[in-house]
């Protein structure tokens, strides 16, 4: 952030009185521009036992699998966002379920939430940010070609619960450096 | 949003090609600034069934009652969010325990979430944005002047969940008005 995006003055990084942290202020105006996290919210669509992956057609990890899954939108609610996502990415329905992992990344600033869902039928196809959608096993998911730490973890929770016959609610924290 | 915080120059609102939403875009570099929910993040502190609130000295709704909560910044944990909010408003010390609500609000591009925590020791007190400090047994919650819906949706499941002696998480939108 170079420039105030309410006045278009140069800010500057200091901390405001009262403040702990640095912050971007503008220089002519006085506003203060935080930066805080954002959520990425998607959803493990289900089908007698398999589940729905996407193959990314864009960076990053362009090639790799993963849930569908993207940036939460204004005015929507966390459940609506995982169902866009899904839509755009797999062109599927689905109806959503409860909330399953719920992961911090912050050395990336952002949160990962993973909703289970029931996919409504087998109309699915690649979206314009996929190259493939396709449904797995657990003994066919592509372990070594998962796009992102965080969909890895989810599956390797949602494969345990379902063996222990019982969902939980994960939450975790991804301290350590990006892979 | 009018200026780009890139470059300085003048945003427009436009749909980019391949997305179905108008963002801002730059008229000079052409880069898109997108617009995300914030994540506002809190703790329930209980001491000997009891729970710590904060009367609130800054707007919005100053003077009423509210859980210690505050927008996640970059680089820290939901958690750690939690206790330093925890920290600020009351200069309280907590363990963070399970998280107890998920609570998105769209019409203000927020989603409220709030851990179970157990305060350490009775040394608390008023931070700067709090005129005052109290613990409140369930009796005593001031039910009508708490400031926000979400942390008056999150201490009644509290109080149902001990009372039933099982504590939940619970997910929930707030998809009507602001009140």
């Amino acid at each position: 952030m170079n420039f105030c995006s309410h006045c278009g003055a140069p800010v500057t990084l200091k901390v405001p009185a009262g403040d702990t942290l640095p912050r971007h202020v503008c220089t002519s105006c006085g506003r203060i521009h935080y930066l805080n996290p954002k959520m990425v919210i998607g959803a493990i669509p289900e089908w007698e036992g398999r589940v729905l992956l996407c193959r990314r057609a864009i960076e990053p990890r362009a090639g790799l699998w993963t849930l569908p899954a993207g940036f939460m939108e204004n005015a929507e609610t966390a459940a609506q966002a995982a169902a866009r996502e899904t839509l755009e990415e797999a062109c599927a329905r689905i109806e959503i379920g409860e909330m399953f992992s719920f992961i911090t990344v912050p050395h990336i600033n952002q949160v990962h939430i993973l909703y289970r869902a029931r996919l409504l039928d087998l109309d699915f196809a690649p979206g314009q940010e996929s190259l493939e959608v396709r449904l797995f096993d657990e003994a066919s998911i592509p372990w070594q070609e998962i796009a992102f730490r965080t969909i890895g973890l989810t599956l390797r929770h949602y494969f345990a619960d379902r063996k222990a016959g019982r969902y939980g609610f994960h939450t975790q924290d991804l301290v350590d450096p990006p892979r």
